[in-house]
This record gives C-alpha cells, sequence and structure tokens, in this order.
C-alpha cells in the first residue's frame, strides 16, 4: 500500500480550509447527538490533536492559546459505545468520484486493525460531495481491498457492491447504527 | 450534589499551569502505550479539547493557530477497547488528602453514567500526590457516593475501602486493568 506524499496537508486542508467535510461532520455530529438524546448509543467525535506551544493568560480567570500546531491523528476520529460494543470509525468527505487512500492515514488504518482484533466494530463513512452519496465500509471489505489491490483509491464501485448506501434523513441524518445493526445484530 | 463555581479554571490549572496531573497523565499513557505494543487493549487519551479562532498560514504548507480557547470537555479523557469490552475513564491528582469533586465536571460524570448504562466499564483513577498513592474507582462506587453524601469532595478512607490501590511498577507503570479483569473478568 503506498501513501503519497502530503498527507498531512490534505488531512489539515479537508477539516480546516475549506467546507469539504464540514457538511460530513455536521450530519454525524447531528445523528450522534440524536443518538445520545434517545438513548440508543454514546458516540462522540474526539477534539482535533494539536501540539500547543504557548498559552497567554492575559487575567486570572482567562487562558488563550497564542501559537499551537496541527497534530497528525493517531486515532480515528469517532469512537464510543452502541449495544455494549465498542464502535470506532472515520469519516472523509471527497469531491472526487473515487476515494483517495491518501485520505486516510496508515495510523488511522493500523488503529482500526488493532480495534477490530480486540472485538470492536470499526468502519469508515465516505461522502462523494459531487454525487451526494455517502456510504458505510465495514473496514473488513476495506481491508480486502488494501490486501488485494495496488490503488491509491477505492473506486465508487467498490462502495457500491462492498459497503452500504447511508440515506439521508430529517432526523437522525446519518443513521449509520442501522448499518450497524444489520450487520451485527441482526437475528438477535 | 453541588458543583462549586470555577471548574473550567480548576481544571485548566491542573492541565496546563503547573505540573499537578502531569505525572499521572504520564504514567497512564505509558500503561496505555505498553497495552498497545503489547496487543493487550487499545485505549488512547483523547486530545484537549478547544475551539479554535483564528489560524495562519505562513506557507502553503504549514498552519499555525494564533488565537484558540480551552473548551470544557464533553466526556472523560481516556477511551478504548479491551477484552471486548469498551472502557472509559477519568484521571485526576490531588494534592489534597481528599478527593474534591470540583475536579470532575458534570458532564463527564453524565457521561460515564451512560456508558455504564450501554453495558461499557467505567471507572476513576485519582491520585493523592503528597502520598503517592493511586486509586482505582468504580463508577458504581462513585455514584453510589454521590447518591449518599452531599460532601462536596470524597475522603481518602472511602477510596481505601471502595476502591483499589494501584500499585506502581517499572512497567506497565499503573495497570489499572489488572483490576478490571479482577472486577470484570474473574473467573472467566
Amino acid at each position: 500500500m503506498n501513501y503519497p506524499t502530503g498527507v498531512k496537508k490534505d488531512y489539515e486542508k479537508e477539516v480546516y480550509h475549506g467546507n469539504r467535510g464540514m457538511a460530513l461532520e455536521d450530519d454525524i455530529n447531528e445523528t450522534n447527538q440524536y443518538y445520545l438524546n434517545n438513548n440508543i448509543a454514546v458516540i462522540h467525535k474526539k477534539p482535533t490533536p494539536i501540539s500547543i506551544r504557548k498559552v497567554d493568560y492575559p487575567s486570572r480567570l482567562e487562558a488563550v492559546i497564542k501559537e499551537a500546531y496541527f497534530k497528525v491523528p493517531s486515532t480515528t476520529d469517532y469512537n464510543g459505545i452502541y449495544k455494549g460494543k465498542y464502535i470506532d470509525f472515520e469519516a472523509k468527505e471527497t469531491r472526487h468520484l473515487y476515494f483517495p487512500l491518501a485520505n486516510i492515514h496508515k495510523h488511522q488504518i493500523e488503529h482500526l486493525r488493532k480495534v477490530v482484533n480486540h472485538g470492536g466494530i470499526g468502519f469508515i463513512i465516505v461522502r462523494f460531495s459531487k454525487l451526494g452519496e455517502t456510504y458505510y465500509l465495514s473496514v473488513q471489505k476495506l481491508f480486502s481491498f488494501l490486501e488485494t489491490s495496488t490503488r491509491k483509491s477505492i473506486p465508487r464501485e467498490y462502495f457500491m457492491t462492498k459497503g452500504h448506501l447511508l440515506k439521508e434523513k430529517y432526523s437522525p441524518r446519518l443513521d449509520y447504527l442501522n448499518i450497524v445493526d444489520k450487520i451485527y445484530f441482526e437475528g438477535e
């Protein structure tokens, strides 16, 4: 598997420069809040990892960070608990008609692999923003792709055939636990 | 339960002003790294939640945060997976000979309550730095205290009788999963 250089830069761009990634993040945050309010699951987005260099204290009560840098995340952005199971996932938006693997850090893939090895449920959520399509792809299917392909991106067809389309609704906006139910809790 | 004002300030002080809290954090981070390296568990500290107001881009490759503020955390600092179980805890160091409840945010207590309701394992780790004693206290015991006492702090005796002393070792420095084993996996 080949990770092009500039992964860090790309990541920051997606999160901080433009609107790319924010719409999906909003939808997932709203969905997680719905799950929390309705006592369905406890899943949160982790804060953005930063390295703090300088903090000012203009008053006794106030602390202002004056210099800090974005760090490469060592885990995924989202985790929590659902029906007693540990849940862990990463969410990415792309304007391409394929999913560039550079959008996910190697550390994050390794993290997801460990999660699954310890009995957790791992997946990625990918939105093709130009098509308005959002998919759930289990890490098992992600790993199969990585093991059998040398491509630097996952084609949309792979998500269509191996993943699950997440239909957007009013509330919750992106009911990804519905797919978790189908894969892990069906027939219980 | 009574939360004094200034909780946010206290929290930031513990984390950023002095060394208070850092030694325990280091010990737990080292322990988590040991668990990760030895394929025992996947448990990470969440990044400090901050609110970013201003980012400069001195070059195409670099992003510098020039203004940001600490946010009150809505969850605990540590979570992950162990033997298929969701693990969630908060760690605090105190120089007092009792544990002031103001050291834990109300949001964090509520979060731990939800975690347990969904089948997760929750606890707090408290170090009495002047005594060099570190305790594991399950959230069940924490909740019993909160429900039966109007005190604004938990006496050390409560940790001694209802909690578990975590003996410090060379590696892992603070083997808290040993206690999780005793409570949840004994006899398996």
